[in-house]
């Protein structure tokens, strides 16, 4: 039994190791060698908590197992530690012993920033020069850093409802070399690459925002009743998901899906055009939109190689269970 | 993080410990204190596995968490482990965070034991001298060896499908100082107590094999399609659960419910009984049915119960997770 907490993730963990778990996890989805178990999440009546599980299998990559964990929104005030807790569980496909345990927190956020960066590299121009950033919040800056390694970025350009919050973003490109500047949501048409983190529940960019040719990548609706952009963006755009079955009940699609102008036909599954058994972007004009709903299968891929590298660097705590 | 690993739970958890620990949450389940999350349960398409999660909350108890595991056939042959295999992580309810790891394959054994039992002192006639077993596996052992606790049995009487098995559980009987017998099925008219204890698709135990004032725990039943006792005693016996929504769909109720003669509000919580919201039984002559399902906050409450032993004994394995 393998164990590895999370203060040892931020060293241990690469962007270019959880990019590559989430492009291969998506992959496998896609080609049937990997599915995700039904969601399990309850408001279980205490401390406003949202507690829950996610679990998958990849057969391909032989990962078994779940995150558990959710959302305790008085963490921070009352604990000094942050709301979102998670712990992912590793388990032998061959036998069904428990095999692992590793502190889930920063590896969501990685996961969560991989899985745009997927989006952009399979599905954006390869000229993009433009990334517009929706939201500002601290899961926005993990987007952000992996986006900028998907293409020669020149410019970083972002909104946010609470516009104080914009820094945190401007931050990361700076760091990045990019400039950065701060612009109302009809300036958004100057993107090439547009991405939405936040937490909404009615949409703030609009499709007169995106000008033809734009990837934008919706990351942040994980719930029926969000929204980030306008639904009639759904149907001007080629629609891309990580899972259609979570894309059309939680995903950003759940409402061109529910007014009628989008059916689960219309969306494609990003691990189709890894695969190659999707073309992806077909014309420099089309605008594509990747609903990033978050599965299970992310979590355990990027567990599974964090799990190695530990073990690698002899970083892992070993428990004879 | 307390880790109690698998090896450690046979000399730390007592049958009075599970006993303790299921009558409680039964009792807080009844009551609402406590709650189980829908069941995980994938056929996950490798070494014919079944893989999924039984969650729940137990606010009397502040107990939270899952069972994760399930059931490997081809343990035994080719590593020589149990096919069952089941782990145990409890939560902190205030934080979110993985606050225990507990094996969990002797404490199913145990707390499915420890539901029979409940059953048995709540709901059996106290002059109770015959104890009737239906199976004769290895969990028939746990189940005869917590019933002998609860009455002052005076003969065990017996009947497996497979006859050669029931030394499994006349040597329990003869190491409790009670007499066995092996009897034909129509045999367990004698008894004043049965329990079941199989996996079978077809029933045994008809209900002209059932005299009256008898108490019958049937623990095999957690599948649709699985039956063990004629569907028509489910209408002559005052029928008690673990909880309604199981019996109903994958319990013993599933079948009389299937053909109509029983309802859901036929169902009574053994936690009512408990509570004392339920009489229970209410005549010598009536027949008491307990249709256990296994619920997930059963595997949660043994195991922290466990962790109380383990932490008190100085055995629990700290980690800095």
């Amino acid at each position: 039994m393998i164990i590895v907490p999370e203060r040892e993730i931020a060293d241990l963990m690469t962007r270019d190791a959880a990019f590559d778990a989430v492009e291969q996890v998506f992959a496998a989805m896609a080609s049937r060698d990997a599915y995700n178990f039904p969601v399990v999440r309850e408001a279980i009546g205490h401390v406003d908590a949202l507690y829950g599980f996610k679990g998958g299998f990849d057969r391909a990559g032989m990962t078994l197992g779940l995150k558990a964990g959710g959302y305790w929104p008085n963490n921070l005030d009352q604990h000094k530690i942050i709301n979102h807790q998670s712990t992912v569980f590793l388990f032998d496909p061959d036998t069904g012993k428990a095999s692992a345990m590793v502190g889930g927190n920063l590896l969501t956020a990685l996961r969560t920033a991989a899985a745009s960066s997927v989006s952009i590299k399979h599905l954006a121009r390869k000229d993009a020069k433009v990334i517009g950033m929706i939201g500002a919040g601290h899961q926005a800056t993990f987007q952000l850093r992996a986006a900028l390694e998907q293409r020669d970025f020149e410019k970083v350009i972002g909104w946010n409802f609470h516009p104080e919050m914009l820094p945190n973003i401007e931050k990361v490109a700076t760091e990045a070399g990019v400039p950065f500047e701060a612009v109302e949501l009809d300036g958004m048409s100057e993107a090439d690459v547009i991405i939405s983190i936040t937490s909404a529940f009615a949409p703030s960019l609009m499709a007169d925002h995106v000008a033809p040719g734009t990837h934008i990548a919706c990351m942040g609706t994980d719930t029926k009743g969000k929204q980030e952009v306008e639904a009639t963006l759904l149907t001007r755009a080629t629609v891309f998901t990580d899972e259609v079955a979570q894309s059309i009940s939680i995903g950003e699609a759940q409402h061109a899906i529910a007014d009628g102008s989008l059916t689960e036909h219309d969306i494609n599954e990003i691990g189709a055009v890894i695969n190659g058994t999707h073309p992806g972007r077909r014309a420099a004009e089309e605008i594509t939109l990747f609903d990033g709903t978050g599965v299970g299968l992310q979590d355990l891929a990027v567990a599974s190689a964090v799990v190695k590298l530990a073990v690698e660097k002899g970083i892992a705590i070993e428990v004879d269970f």
